[in-house]
């Protein structure tokens, strides 16, 4: 199989912290995303969608979305697992994943695809009112995530998972667009110190 | 357990289709989303995002996110599997669902959510420009959806899955928006047809 990586984006940054964290070696392919590679026909063609990452497997099939890339992995190489334990443990994860893909990496993500000079070619129209609209929205859930922290250590629960990683890539993220974690989310700050000293975050 | 359900909106119906493809009886609370009971306190503390729907557990504990709620279901109910066989059919019905979910369900709820007055109280600010950019999107990807269904009967492959059935609650959801899936896109119009027969599509 060969995964087709995308840099510094968040997304193929996703994948490559989560195949960090198993110990996974994956063959990179790496797609230039400044230079718009990603809309050319020969990467349309293994994606419609023109965007990163994106998994071929041996058989011609090519998985995208970075959570099903993702979880594809955790079926072949279980441990550790890091999308729950059981079913109900399985059921929070994927909860807060979403909920920080939904109300941090979105809201973070449309700031940058509707206000950044960069994006001018690939979110047309941009409409930069709704980049400032996302701002405070981004903003909100970090605040509201401080509060689910400073009850416990990881984003879903007592262990690293992939709604960890999902919330780090959103923070880092943040950089880019000029969006700060307020000083007082002292939760918010401990964990994210923690995770971006696990190894996986250099991937 | 107890399902807090929201009516009509696309979420909560998710849900019920998915519990009426399962065979599953869940009780069922009604909250009033026109009258803003999401809002409120009591449900609040049930879900702080203030979304429906929300599945209460018997714990104590309170699992919302849609897909989450219904992945629980699939592994306390296996039959039948809605979302894939194996893994790597397991993880092309992810990719399908997130797919549907970021390109076709958004658009159509940033269309409602940027341009309705009903949602006036609740996307603050709303942003018509938004609203009006998301159309074409929609549209769009229905488009290439067309060409997908006419390879093959479902979003997914061969077997309804759950890509169908957030599929289904979008191209439903069109309608308050005044979208419409175009004449010649017959392969999806074929498959809503098919969808909308089952009697899963009446929950």
């Amino acid at each position: 199989m060969k995964l087709y990586d995308g840099g510094r984006a968040p997304n193929p940054r996703r994948v490559r912290i989560f195949l960090a964290e198993k110990g996974i070696t994956v063959p990179l392919v790496p797609v230039d995303l400044g230079g718009l590679e990603h809309k050319g026909a020969a990467f349309t063609a293994l994606n419609p969608m023109q965007r990163l990452p994106a998994l071929a497997l041996d058989d011609g099939t090519v998985l995208t979305e970075s959570i099903a890339i993702c979880r594809y992995f955790e079926a072949l190489h279980p441990q550790p697992p890091l999308f729950g334990r059981d079913p109900q443990d399985r059921a929070v994860v994927e909860m807060w994943e979403r909920r920080v893909e939904f109300h941090l990496l979105t809201p973070v993500s449309n700031v940058f695809r509707h206000s950044h000079p960069a994006m001018k070619e690939m979110e047309v129209p941009q409409v930069p009112a709704f980049g400032e609209a996302s701002r405070p929205k981004a903003v909100a859930f970090l605040e509201f995530l401080d509060g689910e922290l400073s009850r416990r250590p990881y984003v879903a629960g007592d262990r690293y998972s992939v709604a960890d990683i999902t919330a780090l890539v959103s923070v880092d993220f943040m950089k880019p667009v000029k969006l700060a974690v307020p000083d007082h989310l002292a939760h918010v700050r401990r964990w994210h110190a923690e995770v971006s000293a696990r190894p996986s975050a250099k991937a």
